[in-house]
């Protein structure tokens, strides 16, 4: 068994070397270039992390830890408790000014996850009397086609939040389409402006975007102490890395952002009282990874061929969870942790926008 | 001497409680609030480092380096270097096509540092053949004689870069001041749409932030390999900190930011190959904080009462110089490390902004 860890930390040197020979040919400054940084633009990667053997074959190196068990946070129960304060909100709204707040969503093609997600942010909206309206355009869609929907959602005063559900067909310009969303309207919190105002210590952006905010929430609502306490963010997306390493810097954690070309992940790991694991890969973090008695925060959402389930297919996290549940004090499950509270925070984002929108206190 | 640290250490920690308790104090949900999640505003404290004793009181810890000594990079010699290349590249610009980058400084008061510091542009600029002009202002001004010399600037075709020095007078209203800069001409790369694109990969801001974009040239300049490495950034702010931990995570450094509220940041520090200290806090990095071998940009430069020295006193890093360059492998002085690359690289952004705008290549 040991030797399968081995196996691996050794391909993931070996991947990291071929990456960073790659770094190096882009490093050389052509002859008209004043400085030898290059763009920003030359230097992103695709953040690939070599695939991870299955979770049992290592076992967690906290031998003495083997009988402790992790206290599991419900997402699914803390979701439930909001979603009622966001339903007594709406009705009051509805009671004092004859208005609900307003979802549009856009969904280009048909990924089953996104349909998934997509479903699923619907239901939750009627369930705390959220009005949704939902635009579908085929796989093979224009730019300007998702532009058209964007610009005619941006005019529409009963639509106070808008989502183009990502990833797009790789065709389509991510950032120009999202860019176009306005940003009173941006629930999902990814303008530019919005990260921007999240990152800069003094200003505060109109939205946090969803994740995030479901991990510091949670973090809250379990009583887990962030200030002050070493955090470390597995994963540096744009849509969940980024912004929860920035927030929870906001809150006074000491963050290390850890990614696939990060040299000793495990070790960087398991100094951290507050893991969140946002990689998309299933079973990367081990029981060896986790500092006796931190909280294990896990993002990660990857589907899995299982015959066994209705729609052929289980979603796994990060974490290897029958190693962690050893060895850390709080954990959250995949499914039933951060997904249900991803999509409260949703509402939450929309209620906020109506109230600022339709200045409703 | 041991004595000395563990008093400062305990007097951090003491700092640290009183804050926590305040940051627990702001927790509390008030009734109409759906969320346990504090508004971000209210989560800005100031990060206030306790006052560290003189240098020489601790000795550095690795007495088996005690002999090694660090190279000392010279941010005058590189700079020289790089200011020849964009001197060169201006006279071309005017054979070209009749036109100089421009530069426009707004100044608000009088304050010593900030007249020092626009001065040390302006002679720079001179002497690669930039234009410059400098509106000052009064420091009992208004928001708006401030705000009505950025518009003249936003305007004028000659000027390609506008620079508000700060900080300024603590009654004007540095946000709205600083978003009121023409993002094409945001040669700080201050305003958040600038900061947001620093953060989000796949995007890439116009400008680059001069003390950040200095840090990593003199780190490419010295051969020092990022990619992979650990980094730590000690201090968060807006204009170093932050931007430069974004950065060096752009070139896939794993990153931690080390702040105020940090528990034990000498133990963290200590674990980087790359220390950036931007605290502001003289002699905040002893000897024991730095790994053997690691490289250290001290970015700090604070102004200690000399009588000796002309202006009647000296500016000072953030690093124990004595003690660090016998455990660091490369080190940047003060002065004469990340000051006069800072200002090239604001004259690099005055050149780029200028190519940009005139469509010239």
């Amino acid at each position: 068994m040991r030797l399968v860890a081995i196996t691996w930390l050794s391909c993931l040197r070996r991947h990291l070397q071929t990456k960073t020979r790659f770094l190096h040919t882009l490093k050389g400054p052509q002859s008209d270039q004043i400085l030898m940084s290059p763009t920003l633009a030359s230097l992103d990667l695709p953040d690939i992390w070599t695939p991870i053997s299955p979770c049992h074959s290592i076992p967690a190196i906290h031998k003495s830890f083997n009988e402790q068990t992790a206290r599991i946070l419900d997402g699914k129960l803390m979701s439930a408790e909001i979603r009622s304060k966001i339903a007594d909100q709406v009705r009051q709204m509805k009671k004092n000014v004859g208005k609900v707040p307003g979802l549009a969503v856009i969904l280009v093609g048909q990924r089953r996850d996104s349909v998934t997600y997509v479903r699923n942010k619907i239901i939750a909206c009627e369930e705390v009397g959220i009005k949704s309206v939902v635009t579908e355009l085929p796989t093979d869609c224009a730019d300007a086609d998702v532009q058209n929907a964007v610009m005619k959602f941006n005019k529409d005063p009963s639509v106070h939040g808008i989502l183009v559900q990502l990833p797009l067909p790789q065709h389509l310009d991510e950032e120009k389409l999202l860019d176009a969303v306005c940003l009173e309207k941006d629930v999902d919190g990814f303008h530019p402006i919005n990260m921007g105002e999240l990152a800069l210590s003094g200003r505060e952006p109109l939205f946090i975007p969803c994740t995030p905010k479901a991990c510091i929430e949670l973090l809250i609502r379990s009583g887990v102490k962030i200030a002050g306490k070493r955090a470390v963010v597995i994963g540096r997306s744009n849509i969940v890395g980024l912004p929860t390493s920035l927030l929870l810097q906001r809150h006074h954690a000491t963050v290390t952002i850890v990614h696939a070309y990060t040299e000793n992940p495990e070790q960087t790991t398991s100094e951290a009282d507050i893991v969140v694991s946002a990689a998309g890969v299933p079973n990367l973090v081990r029981g060896n990874w986790i500092k006796s008695g931190a909280t294990v925060i896990d993002v990660g959402t990857s589907p899995v061929k299982d015959s066994s389930c209705e729609d052929g297919y289980r979603l796994v996290g990060d974490v290897c969870f029958e190693e962690v549940i050893k060895v850390a004090s709080v954990i959250t499950p995949v499914p039933g942790g951060v997904g249900p509270m991803t999509v409260t925070m949703l509402l939450v984002n929309a209620l906020d926008s109506a109230k600022r929108m339709l200045n409703y206190t």
